[in-house]
């Protein structure tokens, strides 16, 4: 079976695994006080050019719910893309961390919100009403969930909307990783700089194994998220092993040549079926996934090809590039595609 | 330095990362739908010899109070001991997760609460009134927050009481290896064979890394609990890793070596510190805790000695032994609380 | 000035202040032991023709939200129309008394939701998955938020739907009155027996003055409803002068009389603008509220003539008809926009 | 019947239920936009010297929950008496509104919490910890729950605690017409002046119909609370009427006079079980209430004989007296338990 399914289907990168090894010596303080955890937060420095609070988290889930929580009264609204994982996948987990605050969509292409509507849903929600909520914070997915990628001034043009009316700009960074890849730019370029205040840091789907993190740009964020954290069952213990983890995903570049790897391999796949007949990339590939549109009975051919892939409707296919995808395994998939394609426009003539 | 803070600031058990590594390989479905979770799951029926649902969580204070949440109504009362960690440690954790429940102390010796004093704050709550929140759980501390162990007939008079009145029976064995050790019962009689509907089975501070579980008895709480451990960012995309340490902890009798192991460590300390001046045990030491009264001074001269420890007042000092911890440490710390004793002892005549 | 705003804005209808002051003996049992709350009881049995509890609460937000709160798990999802009250106006009341449960909106004609709608809808929701939340409720508005009224066939048919996945059904029955009033048949046949457990029961809109009421059919929700409403504040300790009104409220036909006058002034206005030139009812008037798109300016225009109403959009105005609206206010409007809508189609000529 | 039970158990002052006929003219905007509800603003800002914001709520458990939410984050700890209302018969109100804010308990005595108490509480909870939530609030119950009245000195001493470290001060005050009344002093003096930052505003129980009120003194705290009573359901679209009953009950110093009567009926009783053989006053009687320890079967007696009260244990009862309490009703309970009494003591001998 070749494996196109999520990222999250994936090993670790050995580099991660290794580094809980490494860190299995000594004791150390409990809940974050420990070394590995104070180097992690000059490490990000580092890494984000500027003083940011580093929280390891368990999930990504967690990593977006808590940076929103932190980000919005109770009564809050937050504003995202229809297709956001944090509106779509995760249970609500943004409203019961935020004590009921509410999530609403707003329009845009391939997952991405735009600032105009962003702008005309803030004109809609005048200051001094109370029968709605009130506007608090947006919510950018970065990659998003349609595999595209906003670009910086896209991500700007969002934030000073935001701004103008106080709201607080969060990242959803699941596929941080692979839109830096993708932009060639600094990590700090797409996030503070760009007007983000709170960034949920993904290191699972790119290789990692047991955390995310959560980046707090806005100082003011960090000591009620801490206590947020604790209070969600977010801080281990023996946090050491949560921390060199994500040392180890961020040295020496490896997350990005991982993201890098994915990318290339699901541009490979995006060049390969480019004018097949009958199928259709419904987004453009500009990370690690594709969305495909294929003719009916096509999925079923690529089950029996030997492929994994999820079906979002009865002809949209998801394809997930990992990190360890191979380019034999993108060409068999161009390959099976394109004699599936074949057979289905010759069957239809 | 000889530390002796918290089995929270040790290593993990060898075998225990050895197994992420072995985890490591070919792509596995995300969220649990894995055969490493699936294998958990006949592992730990085995384990406690009944049908069980086994859900990995990151930390202890998220196995508690999702427990709880999924044991109560948001306007449910939970019974605990006072100095319970629920009640004093997790900042509220099962409030907030509980949507608003109510921890209500009872009196017990060392950290248990007795059954006759839970009868008792039950019968001042009489079905039907709505002014002060309907009882709804128990929660038990096993071992407890001061050392001690329930025996069985405990556990099973505190169950009996719980569930005329409908209460569930919550268990928060973050130390429940060391009980089972002590106890040298089966981990069956411990828990539902004693009426434990929901278990927090702690495996961090006995030698874990980044997970404990939470253990259903009561099939009716466990698919709640599975959506609201989703929701709370408590369920791994690569779960693997996580069911992976909690096989390798169980595997081969591992997790009651080790707690074996930390327990004798703490009754060699308590047998050395026997009769000794101006030393006196609050509590009787039947796990891997000692809570000592310590003579004016002591502490600042054991911190000399190179020991480390917390100080939970100007006169107590907890040690808590490790898995890890050899029996030279515990000899040492003997030796310098005799010396040091002498001293004290000396000084004032 | 003539007032349309809103049917909030205006008087209570006499009897129902009344009543308070005749309550006004004696002294009775607090949080609703008292005799005026055991006749509410029976009183509403009798009108609706089973077995129900009646809670009073202060407000229809209060309703709905503890309604929805009782329904659903919170980790559930509530389907509503997008435009219901619930979902526009209730600052997310719903999301926080439910524990972060969450409203999916769901499509259908004038403010109902369609059965094929909610049909598909869950669908799309099986069974067994955890991350967009469990399907537990379906929300009503009777009458619609677009002045429409749904036919007992069209309730029936929603109801199945819900039930075969085991939804609870609630209906925000704000203008309930209306609602019955116009379909012209009983309580019963427009709630229970047409699948609804749970009803808003509004009196505030329809002359009264601070209270509204819970109706609970389905037994179940009643007592965990009524320890949240303690909870929530909405049980007053003098719940006689609560009761009382509603025991007024419905004394001899009095709901349904002012229901019945509110209607005909609506339905008086819609006949009287049926064919003006630049004039167009968006929804058809089936209660007592109109919305109606008018020429630009007209608005302005009207409110010079010294008449009070909302604007939904630049082009779209809301009239609603309180029971103590008049023919004559009612001919006045008409008169208005005739002669209004008519300089605008000359100009335009 | 001689009813003692509560004070709430008893009628409206007629002044309050006439202020609602007389608001029942005309049409006036929603939730709170009328002109009732402006004058409110003015009048208590008369009343309480100070610029305040006035919210009208149905009940006091509103009142004090939704105080408290607006004065601590979700992850707060509200420091009160261990028998503070709050804590006792409000369902844990304050802990849902809050979020999973947390109680507790200060000492101190009958039913006031000592500021010795509060610094010795918040020296225990240092900045900067994460594992028990963060301070953040004080409650006074003004009166307290067992009948006793603060001092201005008393409130400005906890004020002062509190304010050292950054706590907000909420005083509930259910009964605080019947400390103002027993002080001598003003509003002011007994609110802000003494470092109130917040206030549950009673009226329900001295001789109002449905509601409380919440005043502001903190301005930072009003902008919030305006929508989280919205989202509570706990703003009346027609809230004129409840500002008219609030306009009535402080008109012509209304609420002080009903308040003095019932303060004085309590010190008419006090007074005449003074050196009663088998009577104890467990608590002076600083207000309206009188907490009595009576000999064996002396309740039942009592309620042979005629008179209402709640019994809180076997041997304590509580007397509550309500501003229409008589002087006759008074001596013939000081009569018929001096008859008891004496009964009691001979068949002792």
């Amino acid at each position: 079976m070749i494996d196109f399914r999520s990222d999250n289907t994936g090993r670790a990168a050995p580099e991660i695994l290794d580094a809980l090894i490494r860190a299995n010596e000594g004791t150390a303080l409990g809940y974050g006080a420990d070394e590995w955890t104070a180097r992690l937060q000059d490490r990000f420095a580092a890494l984000f050019e500027t003083n940011v609070r580093v929280f390891p988290v368990a999930t990504g889930t967690a990593a977006n719910a808590l940076s929103l929580a932190a980000s919005s009264p109770s009564w809050g609204i937050v504003y995202c893309s229809e297709i956001a994982h944090i509106n779509t996948a995760e249970t609500n987990a943004a409203g019961f961390f935020g004590g009921g605050l509410k999530l609403a969509p707003v329009a845009g292409s391939y997952g991405r919100i735009s600032a105009d509507a962003l702008a005309a849903a803030l004109t809609a929600n005048p200051p001094g009403q109370t029968h709605r909520g009130a506007p608090a914070a947006v919510n950018l997915t970065q990659a998003t969930d349609l595999g595209g990628v906003y670009s910086l001034d896209e991500i700007g043009a969002v934030s000073e909307i935001a701004k103008r009316r106080g709201l607080k700009v969060h990242m959803d960074g699941a596929r941080f990783a692979n839109a830096v890849a993708r932009l060639g730019c600094t990590p700090a370029e797409m996030s503070w700089k760009a007007g983000v205040d709170i960034l949920s840091f993904g290191a699972t789907k790119n290789g990692g194994a047991l955390c995310d993190a959560i980046v707090v740009f806005d100082q003011g964020l960090a000591d009620g998220l801490a206590i947020q954290l604790r209070r969600a069952g977010q801080v281990w213990s023996k946090m050491r092993f949560a921390s060199a983890q994500l040392m180890a995903y961020v040295e020496n570049g490896l997350w990005l040549r991982l993201a890098g790897s994915s990318n290339a391999i699901a541009a490979r796949i995006a060049a390969g079926v480019e004018g097949m007949t009958g199928v259709r990339l419904i987004a453009p590939v500009e990370a690690n996934e594709l969305f495909l549109e294929l003719p009916p009975g096509a999925m079923d051919a690529l089950e029996r090809d030997g492929f994994q892939f999820y079906r979002r409707s009865v002809t949209l296919a998801r394809f997930v590039c990992r990190f360890d995808c191979t380019t034999g395994e993108a060409d068999a998939l161009v390959g099976s595609l394109a004699r599936i394609c074949e057979d289905k426009a010759q069957a239809a003539e």
